[in-house]
């Protein structure tokens, strides 16, 4: 398993008309589309890049079922299955597994705070209603929770198909802890874009990215120099993509990916209110920056 | 307005059937009597105690309808709207007040984290959209955005209906801020349960609280004794109900709440999951809490 | 010895030459005459205000020699007498007690950070070389240190002469909790300018403020109000004195009290560099609080 | 200047005897010896593994004094100034400079926190009294200061001989905004040995470390795997020494490399009181982590 799973893994948005209020999945196989011609090693639908959190029970089938189905098998994928209550999150998974997904990823999205105990179970209900691998994903900047290396270990020790961890708190000591306590055998990812150097020298087997819209192969350049040990070239790639992957962060995920496609001639719509589109200087700041990695 | 609400705000807790699936409405009718019975001074459904975010949107509705319904009138009773988009927390909003609504509550709750400008525009959209008052709620353990006192009042300056502001943050000196920036006419309410005598020397104008569904006579003393501005009196009846009240806070408000109903004789059931019930250990600690306090 | 210290504790600034090099110790004199004047019920030399940290040895002696021989008994002193070291907070605790100190203020300051067993250490060094009590101070924004209440409630157990404890977190519910684990028998001070209500509401014996050296009047009426059982008394002598007690925190003690010193005719330097005195805006809005407080 | 130091930047201790009272110069300089046996770049006394806050000034000149006389020019000497006043950081960068120093290291210790411009003041004052460099030290966890990169910048342009800057927040996003903002002529040292490989893949020019008193071999195949371009290796090395990195950071330096050095054999007294020696227990697993690495 844990090598289906590596390099790129590049985040879908989700397009929406102008007004906000319908999908428009013909501009969301276009992206997918431009992913796979931009070399990703995998696909991850309905992840915090793609809105997952801000759509209906019905939009996020949709989305869900139209994006596998497009894929068709061209990459592997994997759904963020993520919500709120356990039960609404088991039927995502069931859903997406029906639908074709190699394998979910779970945020342990919380109101009010989750034990340790809570969310072991949580991850075992998951887990026992479905039959492809879990990605655990840790993000308490967007989940309000915080999973210790410790408890992560926990949970992939008992619950047999989380195979996988993807860690997002920015602290690259999380992924020394990941690479001891799991002896080098329990894969982990990055998802915290300016980390994307540091992470891979650290051993993460892959870089989960919103960018991978926008500069796809500087990030597939910078995990071949990681792969082919040549320090001072990935070094080198780093500091060039920085700037960008500094601006999407701090300026949003969805807000800047999807103004960096219409920049590049891919209209997809803004994200959903309260979330604002990106505002004018923002967009010049990003022309700017893409002009300058072109 | 500000008088219409004020003194001990009673949050409902949503009461589902043992297996978690259904709602029990009529166990939240009773529970409603008891608040009124308990002497609150208003009652504030669908809040974080209420699971409002756990809940469907049809759920969502039926428990605003029959709450708004069963209490007819008897208090004020101000529901808590608040969603993740903009347009659900509208139409939230509306459905609150064509249902009879005194007051709608928000908190800002985000998956990505927003502006200033961003949080203004939703409050301004929610009070655009209907014609009883708004009370701002900042409670960022929940929500993931805390709203600075500046933010808040800049938000009640300009969006007409917003004319209440709840804080949880538990820092006395944001209240401090509310009196001196709001220049005493903007009430401030407060969220955070071991702060409940502090925030009434500091002028709080109510404190909305969990925990007059079981000891209502305890925080309504409590009010009356500032009122009568007998601080010694204040100062002992705090002390006598605080232990209860850290006990709510860290054990979480739906689990201990519904399990604290359930020994004084009204079965709620569970909190949703992945929210787990009071352990055994927790309910004895409760049972005795409650026998002292009696 | 609880009762020995109570009310509004005093602290002094340390006058330097305009310099900085020297001591001034009749300008120091002075600014004692006017604490006890101002009716402060003890006085606190050589605290952070003093700047017992910038001092050389030799002047710290001196000035705790002179202050202690200048109140000559008319108010109970209390001496800081922290130092990094264990070895210098003991001899200075030697000296303080030698020279007349009703009492000693011990801060655990640290470069490396220390463990609970060398903090308890630390304070049964100072206690068993002294027959004088101690009070604990915990001030982790000035000490690095945060002291649980569960540590400070060991220490005062175990070191017989710490009898008193100083909080300045600004945290409300750390003097619950003192309340509730010293079983009111541990009297607690608050040591936080802005809290100087809430604190007193939740039971602490007294207030430790440099206010005192601007504003004792009000200091003063604000205690008689708790006293007097006042909360509406108190509450407004809180809030009219609350921009003063924001205004001197935030630009820093040592700088604002002696600017506010200089305002009223008594000249005491400047604080030490690298800390900068107040700047001409400062003391402009300093001047306008001072004559809206007059 | 920016080349004089890099690489390994070996810390040393401060022995004392056995009752902590007195300096054990012959220790210390055998313990010089050992680091520059051991293929140190550069050694950097009086830092805080060196207890250089727990000294007398007439003990801090003693040592100053001696280990410049005793690396005699073997390899470049880096001399930590720090001391909360100016006056006495200056008097301590000249003493240093009279005796040889090849630079000064200068970190803004404080009690009061400090302003930006009272910091960039300070850097000035001591800049202006010397002819050597300055390479200026942030770690907010012993300063109780944190300088953002923006100031440090600003430092760095305004001061002409602070030339190179040692970050040891442990926030790899610190060292890309150097790297970034000093356009790569800013020369920056890393001082958390938990991120020593992820710095010097970022551009870090050296690792400040104590660790070198223990595993100088490995620190060096680190350093030179990082130069050979060899990033795998590097990763090898480094995940190998991490154990030990991390207790030492842990367990604080001065304990846990004092009683390293005594495990080899070469006996240097205990930290100062109030720090204690390592217990027995973090001398067994020492003993296990050197002969593990050995």
């Amino acid at each position: 398993m844990s090598t289906t799973f590596h390099g790129i893994i590049g985040y879908t948005i989700t397009p929406f008309s102008a007004d906000g209020t319908q999908l428009d999945l013909a501009a969301l196989g276009r992206s997918i589309d431009r992913l796979i011609e931009g070399g990703v090693q995998a696909i991850a639908p309905l992840g915090s890049t793609g809105e997952g959190a801000y759509l209906s029970d019905r939009e996020w089938d949709q989305v869900a079922e139209f994006s596998l189905a497009h894929i068709g098998g061209r990459v592997p994928t994997i759904v963020s299955v993520s919500d709120l209550t356990t039960a609404s999150a088991m039927r995502r998974a069931r859903f997406a597994e029906a639908h074709g997904a190699d394998a979910v990823m779970v945020l342990p999205a919380a109101y009010w705070k989750l034990s340790e105990a809570e969310i072991l179970q949580h991850y075992q209900s998951i887990g026992d209603c479905i039959g492809v691998p879990i990605m655990l994903y840790n993000n308490p900047a967007t989940s309000g929770t915080d999973l210790s290396v410790e408890l992560i270990m926990r949970i992939v020790r008992q619950v047999e198909n989380v195979t996988m961890v993807k860690e997002s708190t920015g602290d690259i000591q999380r992924m020394h802890k990941l690479q001891q306590l799991g002896e080098g055998q329990v894969p982990f990812y990055n998802g915290c874009n300016p980390l994307a150097l540091e992470a891979f020298v650290a051993g993460a087997t892959g870089w989960c990215t919103a960018a991978a819209n926008l500069i796809p192969a500087l990030n597939q350049q910078l995990y071949q120099a990681v792969l082919g040990n040549d320090l001072e070239a990935a070094r080198a790639l780093f500091y060039r993509q920085l700037p960008l992957l500094e601006f999407i962060l701090k300026g949003g995920l969805p807000a800047t990916v999807k103004a960096g496609l219409a920049l590049t001639g891919l209209e997809v719509g803004e994200p959903r209110r309260p979330v604002f589109g990106l505002d004018d200087a923002g967009r010049e700041r990003l022309r700017g920056l893409l002009e300058q990695m072109g």
